[in-house]
């Protein structure tokens, strides 16, 4: 199923941009007629036909809509340090899109060599991912902010795990959501259970998870303080020793593999 | 930490190869005297002090040994079909390396677009990927067979999966895993409890756990067959729709996160 993406939505026609175009008639060959499937990038599968093959700027008409398209029930942010390398955190990107992702956040961390990152590309891979991926929705990418700014920015009712090298009494990812189901921040996380048993959530119901990864350097002492006193939770992603962006996708595959 | 590899070991003395030698010598500049830390690939860590700093094959007298150095409490086989961009299959294996591989045994299947894979690449990607990730044990890379082959060379006493896209009733992963414990194949599995208190296990105590991984066009119903009758559990993934390198990585994680 070949996915296309249109934000340019009005009175149940859509308009496709011009790469989408290009690729839908150009590429696919695809006629006046013809049926094709768009999504709205916020989580809805549009049934179209092809009311205007125009490969410069088609347009379809809407004949069925599907909310919580290839959705996951739970809301995802991972907060992660650019690496050195773009290649791995771009990798990183698409691989955490494909297994479910809703925001990614580049923070710049007290100890980060790289302290600029360009988003174009990361939302352009997402974008893609998301379509090859058969999910409604793609992630949001926000542009970069310090460590210490999205801590202070992130909702006390949110689940949130810090993943750092310093000592100290940590938890599993498991253990940590487990925790916050028993406190009810977390209704559908099902601690082990066959997930194909747990019903979509509804978005407005979806658990607000928050996993904050550092630099290859790990976390400053005073960015690791201020977490733990906005209560973010020290989680252990096992004993192996992973790469900043292989530990960010471990820890989005343990949250995946809770739901 | 910088490790070195070297099979070339002899009553307390080791040799390292050409590359290690000039990476050791004249990239790191180690001089006669200078302690170092080497691998033999087969988990073990040694301690040992440079006696010859000869760029194109160094000599080290071991000075201590680490068994079981980097090692998880189990025995994990990937058996997984080439994707038709390599990149993502080598990409599959050095991240899995990282997280915890034993043996990854590529495997062609009916529909394989890809028949042929040249495996020097992979061993060095491994090999790299076992010293950056600080593991004694470099997985072994087999060379190709087929699926059908595979899985007839599989012993019945191990715990394996497959995970595909036909109907039918599957497990989780943790499930096949939980299930596989109760049965007493997997001694040290602790079915969600904090993995941090897994005692690590001896070589010969860790449970032999296979994945078989398709090709992007799935097994054939004759390899699906095959593998149910010779008592394969089919696994479910979850319900996000995944490539196959990143279904294979996402299948080694939740291994490694029931340990």
């Amino acid at each position: 199923m070949e996915l296309f993406y249109s934000c340019d939505i009005e009175d149940g026609v859509l308009r496709l941009d011009a790469e989408e175009s290009g690729h839908c008639v150009r590429v696919l060959r695809h006629r006046a007629g013809d049926e094709i499937c768009v999504i709205d990038g916020c989580g809805t599968l549009l049934r179209c036909v092809l009311t205007d093959a125009d490969p410069k700027g088609a347009t379809a008409q809407i004949i069925g809509r599907e909310s919580g398209f290839g959705s996951h029930p739970y809301r995802l942010t991972m907060a992660v340090c650019p690496t050195k390398n773009i290649d791995r955190y771009e990798w990183f990107a698409e691989k955490a899109t494909e297994i479910g992702l809703d925001v990614l956040a580049p923070v710049i961390g007290d100890r980060s060599e790289r302290k600029v990152l360009k988003t174009e590309r990361l939302e352009r891979l997402v974008k893609s991912a998301a379509k090859q991926s058969l999910k409604g929705a793609i992630p949001e990418v926000r542009e970069p902010v310090s460590v210490k700014e999205f801590i202070a920015s992130v909702p006390d009712d949110a689940v949130k795990m810090i993943c750092y090298c310093f000592e100290g009494e940590k938890k599993s990812v498991r253990e940590a959501l487990s925790e916050a189901a028993g406190s009810g921040l977390l209704p559908h996380v099902r601690k082990g259970q066959n997930r194909q048993e747990v019903p979509a959530a509804q978005p407005c119901a979806s658990p607000d998870i928050y996993i904050l990864i550092g630099p290859e350097g790990d976390f400053s002492p005073e960015e690791a303080a201020l977490a733990l006193s906005r209560g973010w939770i020290p989680v252990t992603l096992g004993n192996s020793r992973l790469r900043t962006e292989t530990a960010a996708l471990v820890a989005a595959t343990m949250v995946y593999s809770e739901f």
